[in-house]
């Protein structure tokens, strides 16, 4: 039996106490034995040796795989209408299950029904900013995401909003915030941004119109460089159009 | 002196004709010293040795890294509107250099400015797709990529073609391919595609207006399932409105 290491001796575990296969110190660093000998050479890991570097890197290099390989896929989808008519009861029903429709359409997977679930993935926030909605659908996916508890926020053009089968005075009417322009040109943006994470931007207007007859585009993105700005956009008209900071014309009463 | 050593003797290499610094073969395949000793253990990268392994993808993580680094870029531009007036004289002057031009616009860095270097940038196609086309500058753009020889084919709605100030006659007078679309709805897409791989969209319509009045917006991507989609949508359209595929009505003559 060997004798007792003091603590302090500055003795390397497994020099330390060698059981029957301690084959003791090798000279140059290089611990136990081969692989043969039924030894592993842990040793030449130790850091600050290439052998360490070299693990080091591939275990990062590992890392980095596995990061990359659980990552979610970035959001990229394009839609284009017009869209073929489908049933969305199921996806607006608030009660769930919802009831089935007696309606005649299909349940199909078109441009809308995907644009709705879109809309409707929102758990926080859903800032929308629309030249013209009309679309009673889509205005339907609001009024539910605002029962929900999201907070919607709307900024809209002032002409559109007046005009006949405008949404506008219905979602305000339930009680969602809305700003309009207040300036001569059109506040001709067509763009929603879902959780302050996901942007929905194209030609698509929010009209029936729009959705079944014209030739439309819908581009859905996540990237943080498309989303930022749209986002600032949004904030900046939401400040300038606060009705709290409107300047009366002069002579106006 | 040491004795010649036969070709087909099936000697590793550094075990024959050591010189001073030979220690000769390592059981366990450890061939050479210690670093210390002044030999570098390349024995132990051999091929199949988990040292060999750490290597290898260490070295690929290295040719990984580099080739990120190198990558260019994804495009991701976000242009707003309305912008300020500019000058775009030194942009779109067919002869270079551009004689300095005498009006007092300032030749700042707008969102126009930006749109049109995009666009400029074309040098084999450029496929637009326009709702309502009126802007006079963004014409001489499309008209000097037309004469530079870039391949231009743009489509456009039927009923905006027709409307005063809309620049699409010229256009076709300049010898560019228009098409336009023959149904009840509106060809409503504002996009264009430069070389078949960057993706230019949003609200903006092309006309003076939406430029210098509206709140509009235009996205620039280069990913490819952005592009392809777009892409896909031009040529349905370039084939649907080809006037040979043309379809009169019953009772027209």
């Amino acid at each position: 039996m060997r004798g007792a290491v003091p603590r302090d001796a500055g003795a390397v575990p497994g020099d330390v106490g060698g059981g029957p296969r301690d084959t003791g110190p090798v000279p140059g660093g290089y611990r136990g034995g081969s692989r043969a000998s039924g030894r592993w050479p842990w040793g030449m890991w130790a850091v600050g040796s290439p052998q360490g570097a070299a693990l080091a890197v591939a275990a990062a290099a590992l890392v980095v795989a596995v990061a990359a390989w659980r990552r979610p896929r970035p959001v990229r989808e394009v839609l284009f209408f017009p869209c073929q008519p489908c049933c969305l009861e199921a996806l607006l029903a608030e009660a769930s299950p919802a009831r089935p429709c007696p309606c005649p359409l299909p349940r199909a997977d078109t441009s809308l029904s995907r644009l709705v679930r879109r809309l409707l993935s929102a758990r926080r926030s859903l800032d929308l900013c629309i030249f013209s909605f009309s679309c009673p659908l889509l205005a339907r996916a609001v009024h539910l995401l605002h029962r929900r508890g999201v907070r919607v926020r709307l900024v809209t053009d002032a002409e559109c909003m007046g005009l006949q089968g405008s949404q506008i005075g219905r979602l305000r009417q339930d009680g969602i915030q809305v700003r309009h322009d207040q300036h001569t040109g059109y506040m001709h943006h067509k763009f929603a941004i879902v959780d302050r994470r996901i942007l929905i931007t194209g030609s698509l207007n929010w009209t029936s119109q729009a959705i079944q007859s014209n030739r439309e585009n819908v581009l859905v993105v996540d990237d943080a460089e498309c989303v930022k700005p749209f986002l600032e956009e949004f904030e900046r008209m939401w400040e300038e159009y606060n009705p709290t900071n409107y300047i009366f014309p002069k002579g106006s009463k």
